[in-house]
């Protein structure tokens, strides 16, 4: 992860998380350890998978102490393997204990996220689509999940409501027609906004052709209506699959020829990756 | 959920969570929707489990818009079905578009804790054994987690380390042995605190239970070991029995007798449940 | 102003205003009014111009005291003359005299980039060319000011460097060539982000051009230079001319046909419009 | 700028401000710069003026990379003309690309209240009279523009309600009297405030000086009526000149005597200095 | 206290205070009772004492609940006996709970500060010498802490290192003497400030009234040297007497004439004063 | 102070109580001290006592500017005397100055309450009553006001609300008598809660002794009544006195052989100790 964006973006969730862990101390380890003593841990995998969030992990320690130091074994992107040595985590035993739960907490997370976008892109190869995570994020942890995605495999969608322009079945509603919607989404927003629009059938998806949308999500479509639907854009817009894809059923649109397949479950439904904090002990 | 722990520990999260998905502004919406107009949308399930977050979803609106209305037909830990309606939002068309997501993702992650809680707490019915979560809660999530798995039928463990004693291996290197590692915490920690302590054999076990140690985690020990542990503690101490346990491998430990089983993957590894806004529309 | 923007980012700024302005308390109010007061006052127009911020300056007030009362005799766009009355203030007058001052500073700073922009944006009638804003913001206003510029008949440019992609000498530099760094970015960033890219000779606009930029910023070019790097984008990408431009020097490129034309000095140069409040007296 | 003021009040000005220019991360540097490269840039003077702000904008950069470093060859204060060399910044060029914007905004804006402020209290040298500022500052910027102020060679007026008494017109009506008014503002604020009253006419003077104010302001009197304030006064009290005072307009009080004179316009309408950041380049 | 003051200023740390107490869930209350339930409290007092805080102790419950009702019986600066009837609090019984020992926490020590204040002020009636407080305040009570002073009877000295100048020996070994420190002071302090400095023999007193100080403290001097520095000033500077001031001690410098005396003892060391809240019952 | 409570929960509230006493500058010393200058100073002790909070008192200058260094010659726990050189610090006479008061504050209120308790504790002697501290804290005081306590040589009771129960009168009447309290306290809470009970009388106190509370609170009982609860504790339980607890009057409590003595006055009503900075000179 890049320096700045921990640094502006990053390091207030990981000290909020922190703050979490630790509302006022930690209590073991303050009534027993009273000094600071040096010591080391390995980070051990305990599944395969993909990892990511080295850099997160790494950082908890350091928000804790600065002097602790971590030896990685490992990048983000990396398949690792169960029992693989992927860290060596060296500093005051009090900070590696007390940071342990809160790192280890980003980085399954993160991993888990990454190993099962990678496995869901890899159905992907070959044909011409793309895969795109979604907002079904997990609350206040975007930056790292759809991080994550990208260690993965998959592209980012946009980040937010204020970031992207994505007009649905209500704000057509409300403008009065695709055509008006789209043409006031252009007048509104920051012109390097690109402008998708959602569509359920094969006439609204020539009137958002025809209004000049950049990008055009098909809803919840049969395969043989994308099918029709892509035929149409015929490279005028850039089309997206979107509505409950997951590892198990993406099959079915792999030879639609959509450019994009966005799958909320990358971010809401990945389980973790298996990682821990082993062999501590005082040097 | 409790309101007074809503507006000191919850809303600032929320509003976070907000902030993290309008970071400027709803660009479509404004685009489209220049004044106020009232609609109405239905929340539905979309898969059968428990149900968990419902003043949450509601919360979420109306820090947003105090005037949205939410009509609840289900309470917390009520058991839904595949097509039920929830609840039935009305209010400020944009609002409900501007908050849709984020009170969707904050709702479908705790019903999915709640449901997973629920199944397996229900492989432990009929023993004396209850059923933890652990701090392998999602970062900035853990007040959500924790009351989801209440929800669903488990009970807490500590809420952090500052709020409970969990003495580990390295601690007990720390202060010398586990007589002293009792000691030492306490007196450090506050007296209304419960001393845990973590064994990994029968020695260890004599030694917490000498001590007066008045929790005691047997850590990844076998069925048999975890058996002897028990019946040496003979109602001096609590036990615990803490290391991967899932849905899957529960079984293996409910004849066992122990006081209590953690299961990190309550909150790790829950898959959400899926609910859905569906039919807005304007009044 | 959208009232969910306003929740979300506009309150907190406007409470921060407040709280630079009175630190502690406002003492000569407190000093000489123990109790509440009703009374009201008038908010007149010094000078002709066009208004933006009525929202702002009525959401000051009322996030001191919910019951002061903002009657409007204009919106947000109208142009505006010397003596006019604009709006009536009523309500505690403690809360009028320990608002005035941040309201007014919001709305006169508002107002005149508004009257300025419209100014300039006039200029650029007829032509299809549009008058963008950039990112030369004062610090801590940009939502006001991007805002004030959309009033004003302008139109917003990314909104910041987390939602735009603006590829610069240096990034090009860095990829390795134009084509490299606009593949670099349509890889990595959200694909809904269009790509722009600045250029600053023919040689670059072919290569930008055949990269598949969406959109080509033309920095610093003569007219002359400008109107064939124009004819050669023929509606390929759209093309944005950029350096200095003010309503003095406008003039020279409104007929070479650029898409859009951006000006910092719409948000760091004008001057304020001013208005006042006047007449406060008890009711 | 003190570094301890620096760290209680501007880093967290600064902090707000880049994170409000990088909301995620700085898209484009991230597509193109995965890792750190040394470069180099020159800040460059596009403009004759007075430069202020040269630790503000060294320690933009800082905030996002300690490493980065600033070889100043100015400092505050000074006189700068038209292409001077004003500093060189050397580190991570992408510390130097995402910092440059917002470190530019608050360095041209202060320089530019600097600017205009010197050209205005030029025009007093040699009278008696000091040129003040007022309260007409930019929201969240207040810091920042007094200190500008000051370095232009104005001095500052209270810094905001909290601390610094101005008892006005409501205020006295509030009173029943300007001499209840002085009293209650003597028995209520701190006792090292200086009590200021605003007075419009010469009997109102009168009281205001038989009260025992320390200032007062002379609010839209005539040059003659100002002249005759000032010979009552007779160093009993200082005087203020206050009303839609500019470098156009200020000739006309320069002769009458006042101690002080306030212009709303150093702070509210000063153009920025044209500074540009250039030659950026690999080490 | 005045509304404005407590939204901006006073309502952050009374949620700081309630958020220190409930980090998470008030427990208790959240086990036992998990609906509303109206009840009603009374407040009583248990010492004779001056009441201050009593807005504050509404504040802390209508911040939990704005339901809540608070009737009082006494009001700020009252004068009240053990067993007095202060308030009655009405409202969900859990809000009355959660809420009890912060809004206590803040009324007893803010009516100790007003009461010990009270008796020392009483010490000074019928000289002309004022008590002042200092700045010798608990971290983050200050605002309580300098309302509950003048509550009390007493005057308030700066605020804080913002809003006053005060000249100590080392500051004027910086400027390089007296005159030149207080010239300096003038120089750079905003217009509206006060100057004082702190003078330790006679020489210096000279040295201070010649250099046009506004306010001279007399620090840790014998009352005969006092008396006759009292005797030099002759109006033309405020004396202020410092140094260990309490109750106990302050009768030696009643009959000096000094202007004003400060006492840290004020805020430092006043015992509180014991309220209850009792007879809480369901209605 | 270990300095991981420091980082997270320590520096937050050391930097809001140092921006309380600087809210914009050290005008002061600005004014004179234009450029750094190193100097030193010797903490000295006024008063004989024990001496609490060094580490905080170092640490307040450190984030101020860190290369203050600050050398101790005594720590936490000390008796300390009358014109004892406590410590020497050292650095830039502008950290040293615009931090002493802060510093000050706290270490001699930490010193304060920790010289109290050990006066209390001493009554305690040879007794095995051990003395608690309440959550009559000073609001936003707590985490320094509990350390202090336990350097005093007292114990802590619960933290907040959220990490122990305390059920109250109200409380049992709400669950409808003592056994159904405790027995949804232990459903609900945490289950490493220690549960603890308030009661009144004999009657009570059976009744809490049989639903299995772990701790039970004697509120407001006579010497007598005291002592025949405690022998029908007979060890299944742990008692505490609680009730208006002073250094005066704990006489009566000494040999009544409860486990715990709560007394609020520790925290409410310690004065302070007396420490002082001195001898401030350049080097």
């Amino acid at each position: 992860m890049n320096p700045i964006t921990t640094k502006l973006n990053v390091d207030n969730l990981l000290l909020q998380a922190l703050a979490e862990d630790i509302s006022s101390e930690d209590v073991t380890t303050n009534a027993v350890m009273r000094e600071a003593k040096q010591g080391t841990a390995q980070l051990i995998c305990k599944q395969d998978g993909v990892i990511a969030g080295m850099d997160v992990f790494k950082r908890v320690f350091q928000l804790l102490d600065e002097s602790v130091k971590v030896t990685m074994y490992c990048k983000d992107g990396d398949e690792v393997k169960d029992k693989d040595l992927l860290a060596v985590v060296e500093g005051d035993i009090r900070a590696i204990l007390s940071g342990e739960r809160t790192a280890l907490n980003f980085l399954q997370r993160m991993s888990g996220i990454a190993t099962y976008t990678r496995s869901v892109a890899e159905l992907l190869k070959g044909t011409g689509t793309k895969l795109l995570d979604t907002r079904k994020t997990t609350p206040n942890m975007r930056i790292f999940e759809k991080y994550a995605v990208k260690i993965g495999g998959g592209y980012n969608h946009r980040y937010n409501l204020s970031d992207g322009v994505l007009i649905k079945d209500n704000h057509i509603g409300a403008a009065g027609g695709v055509a008006r919607a789209v043409q006031m989404a252009k007048e509104y927003a920051p012109f390097v906004r690109k402008i998708e629009i959602e569509v359920e059938n094969l006439e609204m998806m020539q009137e958002a052709l025809d209004a000049g949308a950049d990008i055009i999500m098909l809803d919840n479509m049969s395969p043989e209506m994308m099918k029709k639907a892509v035929e149409m854009a015929a490279g005028r817009a850039e089309t997206e699959c979107s509505g409950n894809v997951t590892r198990e059923n993406i099959k079915r649109i792999t030879d639609i020829g959509v450019d994009y397949v966005s799958s909320g479950a990358l971010t809401h439904s990945a389980p973790i990756l298996d990682v821990s904090l082993k062999n501590l002990h005082a040097l």
